[in-house]
């Protein structure tokens, strides 16, 4: 029997954070995927790709893994009550609640990761910290059934480590030489801890609007109690 | 002025070939994407991801970067002549012409690797050579303005450096930092060359029919010496 996936998807996500995972689900070919937003048809992803949603809130099926990826969209989604409603009534059946990037915010201020290990983009564990929410300094973090990627391309990692841990490491293994991850990054600044610090810096003050935007719209939500 | 990008796409391509480089081109924040099909409207990737074309092959502008990605549905594109008459149209052009993973099987079936080192995925690399081609045993291989990447992930690092080459190491540099680019493969089988045998061996028995069609077809068009 295969196993439910339900991959959230909605406006201005970051594709490659769900294509990855994505990907490594439909090679494995254990995986049924269900590719869910909150009303079905064309979402436009960071960059103007159109991926489409196949299911809506209502008729996405409950499902074994609930998986969520992060973009610039993330941040109105904080406060729509829509998807946390939706991502709390998955979490409910779910044997597995996951995510990549800044996709745990969401699951966080879902409630969902109380209590839990967790880890997103670089850029924004301030951010998952303030919501109460344990980081570790991991690219996948495994804390029993909640399972959170770091950002964007930790998604081939992370569904690769969740395939492992549901159907066995010889499908990871084919599903990796499927895919041809053999990765060979052209520089070493793929982590601040790696990265030259004039790269580091250029990054958080090109992205310092975006996480004040986050910033604000979470200590609202934690002033307010909600939810 | 931005460099604009003619992306391909086509029925049961493997989106992550597509998305990879998408997100570093998307990213980078220095190219204009014309995502493109034989006709416009959605396209039903491997897996059943739907992707949206914008684009078709008469309202694409000639573009300085020709990128095509490759999937199960390269087969049927080998022998399709709107399509290899798009790319030639689009070679003519461009300043540098691309693949990922079989994308490469059509540019050379289009004639536009001729005389130059190419790469495709693993399992492919006999057809490359089939149709003529010299292979290089790199993961992007760069001959001139002719870039090619090896299977699926390879997408990343080619985009990278593409990205390197065309608008310099700091843009690629940030836009590694900005995706995260610090990959931790869980497991040693991303190549053939590292792959345990067993791993190995049982990919290339799934994958043999795939590879006699496609086989199949290169004869033919090798016997009919079209193009």
């Amino acid at each position: 029997m295969k196993h439910s996936v339900c991959m959230l998807i909605f406006p201005q996500l970051t594709a490659l954070d769900f294509v990855g995972p994505y990907e490594v689900f439909a090679k494995a070919g254990c995986f049924d995927l269900y590719i869910t937003s909150a009303v079905t048809g064309n979402i436009e992803a960071e960059g103007g790709l159109v991926l489409e949603a196949k299911y809506d809130f209502q008729t996405c099926p409950p499902c074994d893994i609930l998986f969520v990826p992060g973009g610039r969209g993330i941040t109105s989604l904080l406060a729509n009550h829509h998807y946390i409603s939706f991502i709390k009534k998955q979490t409910a059946n779910a044997k597995y609640i996951t995510s990549v990037c800044t996709g745990s915010l969401l699951l966080a201020v879902a409630g969902t990761l109380r209590g839990f290990k967790a880890t997103t983009h670089w850029r924004s564990l301030p951010l998952l910290q303030l919501l109460g929410i344990e980081t570790e300094d991991a690219r996948v973090v495994v804390d029993r059934n909640r399972i959170t990627g770091a950002g964007v391309t930790s998604g081939i990692d992370f569904g690769l480590q969740l395939t492992a841990l549901i159907v066995g490491t010889d499908v990871a293994r084919t599903t990796q030489l499927m895919l041809e991850y053999d990765p060979q990054p052209p520089f070493q600044d793929g982590s601040p801890k790696s990265a030259a610090p004039a790269i580091t810096h250029y990054v958080e003050v090109k992205s310092q609007e975006l996480f004040n935007a986050r910033k604000h719209i979470i200590k609202t939500i934690i002033d307010s109690d909600i939810p």
